[in-house]
């Protein structure tokens, strides 16, 4: 299939099978959306959401391994308009959506409690008020300017049906917020597990997998890690960007 | 110095210059004790308490690191007894107090916002009404028999000054409990650790910092691995069990 690239574009191969468009002045995806989406428990059938898309990497990603039709939100055009034309070119335009919009409004235009899964990989980092990227599209992708952890977690509680699963990655140092406020919209987290560097660093991201109204009870599942030596993937990180789909 | 050793009691080396009363009918200390007081930063004088504090190994363990007055406040008699005795034993009454009774009764004792540091190493296991510990003393030193994780954190907030450093060692499962009750009590979690038996198993222990009116950023250690592969430890378990002091 024959697809536009526009200026400072161009077609990565995400697997052997899937292709995506993506720039560096734009968005790229990066380590954390390949690591949610192996992470998160995908259900077979029903329906998925991915806030705070990007250019829907995590759609295409995990749509190798369920039937359900996948929805895809994304505040900044540009970029749904990317996700757009990768799902087009991948043939996938039947089975997942992108939507341009605030993640804010998507229980409202995509119904309150019917969603058996949602995965998000939102922006970190806390406005400052200074030390903001000075490029428009990441830094919208990077700092809390159109969106918070609280909006985040409050949408997806309105999106999940009961028993339906939040897997979100997330920067470390936000831990308590991220636990207090799940256990306080009743998304009770249930797996979690830290992604370090290397074995003797700290952690530099956590992913994490709530259940809506789930038990209280946590497992912490082994530690993630990327790097052997420098410039060497750990074998189970070759696995999950290299191994079979 | 001559101690009489009661029945089914044995006298264990802690260091090569400290020495313990032991019984496995009455209390050991387990690996939980050492990892913990290997993993709380120690003020170097001022105030520490140990909770929950079994035969004293924690005040023993910690006594080589700091001039600090150090208080142990244990529920059951026996191992009041049985620390007062070790305590004698290494020339240490001078400086760590044992003293019997319901933790939540210390901060009357021993003075509000006195103590730089909090050491706990609590019972873990919930009330379930059935599967407790047939044998009394174990049962509660492991079931939330006599006190829970929130009397625990109440307690602690109560002892400490602000800026004094609370130090637990728990169990993974009940992380989402711990890190709400300790933020809800302003006791902000500053530091985590995760304890997995081999590297590729899930977390069986939580050691965790937190500082009375600290900030809100947490950093999430390296793990900590404990076994190299089955009957070895790994070099830094080693290092803390059999390491210079």
């Amino acid at each position: 299939m024959d697809i536009d690239l526009l200026h400072t574009e161009r077609l990565d191969e995400l697997t052997e099978n899937l292709k995506i468009i993506q720039s560096d002045e734009v968005f790229s995806f990066s380590m954390d959306a390949v690591l949610l989406a192996n992470f998160a428990n995908i259900p077979l059938s029903g329906k998925i959401i991915d806030l705070c898309s990007g250019n829907g990497v995590i759609p295409l990603l995990i749509s190798t391994r369920t039937k359900a039709e996948i929805y895809g939100v994304e505040i900044q055009e540009r970029l749904v308009d990317m996700a757009q034309r990768s799902t087009k070119l991948n043939n996938l335009s039947h089975r997942i959506h992108f939507l341009q919009g605030d993640l804010k409004d998507s229980p409202d235009r995509l119904g309150r409690g019917k969603f058996d899964a949602v995965l998000v990989n939102p922006p970190y980092l806390p406005l400052t008020g200074q030390d903001k990227n000075t490029n428009h599209h990441l830094a919208i992708a990077r700092h809390e300017l159109r969106t918070n952890l609280e909006e985040v977690i409050e949408a997806s509680r309105q999106l999940l049906k009961v028993g339906g699963r939040l897997s979100m990655v997330h920067r470390p140092f936000r831990l308590v917020d991220i636990i207090t406020l799940l256990r306080e919209a009743k998304l009770e987290p249930k797996r979690i597990r830290f992604v370090h560097p290397f074995k003797h660093k700290e952690a530099n991201m956590v992913l994490v997998e709530a259940i809506k109204h789930g038990g209280k009870e946590i497992h912490v599942l082994p530690p993630l890690i990327v790097y052997e030596q420098v410039g060497k993937y750990t074998d189970e990180v070759y696995q999950i960007y290299y191994g079979k789909e």
